[in-house]
């Protein structure tokens, strides 16, 4: 297990560059009146990856994560950048976090973080034909890649750095869409 | 389908109740140093509920989501409560959002949103031997029940209303529990 980083410093600060808070008034169709704060993400959105190594073969990560504190194992995700599609973001977010491109990349859906105080919306990209390739991403540190069955999946949700509601609900829906149930709409 | 409400006005705003923004400067083991930016929320945590009817039909509620904008189909959730326990949290959200109460609470485990710069953790509370219970909480109007089979879940994420990973995540969590495959973990 890597040795996690040292916090140097933690200060509350009021704006972000990726996250804004904003109050909205609202009227529901009964006259009730409420105002609800919700978190504006940056418009661009994110993606998360399914990278496919063979049939039943999955690659996670295991990443520092400051809003946990700790490391936690997961899909490889990032935020998408400007004049880049859905699939070269994941394509480009595997290489960077994983060390692999993908010849075959296929939206699942999206998935929202929590849509009643959040609008962040995260594309689902099931990436297959892998092939080793890296790129140099803004990483501190080299990612741990873990390797997992997808029908092993319940094996998964027993480890306890594996909180992730979009990995797990992204892990599922490639499960249910490799097995020729769950048919993504367009 | 139920009309949404009307948006008399959105405004940026620097605090809120329930969220805090920080800077935290790290430095990592290889001596990278970086400065990251996380939400920290109120301390009490949140609760999704996934309440069992029978073996097999479990209860979602349609709710309106500013975040999104629209109506979401997904789990009842809230927060905690000072001075309750999660099994408490959970019965009362339930009799609040769904009008029953459980005679069996179980905990399957917690999720995170995003832990890269979310500190949010979630309780996932299996609910089980329902009995009709409503208690009036804040929302501003009823909301629909709907009905869905665990082992119809491969339709339930074709919905473009349904897009919430920690409902998707807990619902299965669930069957995989119920199927006797998943062991949470103390």
């Amino acid at each position: 297990m890597r040795k996690p980083p040292i916090i140097h410093e933690t200060r509350r600060v009021d704006s972000s560059r990726f996250l804004r808070l904003e109050q909205v008034d609202l009227e529901f169709s009964n006259g009730q009146q409420r105002t609800f704060e919700r978190l504006r993400s940056s418009g661009l959105g994110a993606v998360i990856i399914v990278p496919m190594l063979d049939h039943d073969t999955v690659l996670l990560v295991h990443e520092y994560a400051v809003g946990t504190d700790r490391y936690e194992l997961g899909l490889p995700k990032g935020r998408l950048d400007r004049d880049e599609t859905v699939e070269q973001g994941a394509d480009r977010e595997l290489k960077e976090e994983v060390g692999y491109g993908a010849r075959e990349l296929h939206i699942l859906g999206r998935l929202s973080l929590s849509p009643n105080y959040m609008t962040a919306m995260t594309h689902v990209v099931l990436a297959r034909e892998l092939y080793p390739e890296r790129l140099v991403g803004d990483e501190p540190e080299e990612l741990e890649v873990v390797s997992w069955k997808l029908s092993e999946l319940h094996t998964l949700l027993e480890r306890p750095d594996v909180t992730e509601g979009r990995s797990i609900a992204a892990l599922f829906m490639a499960r249910e869409y490799l097995a020729g149930r769950f048919r993504p709409q367009p």
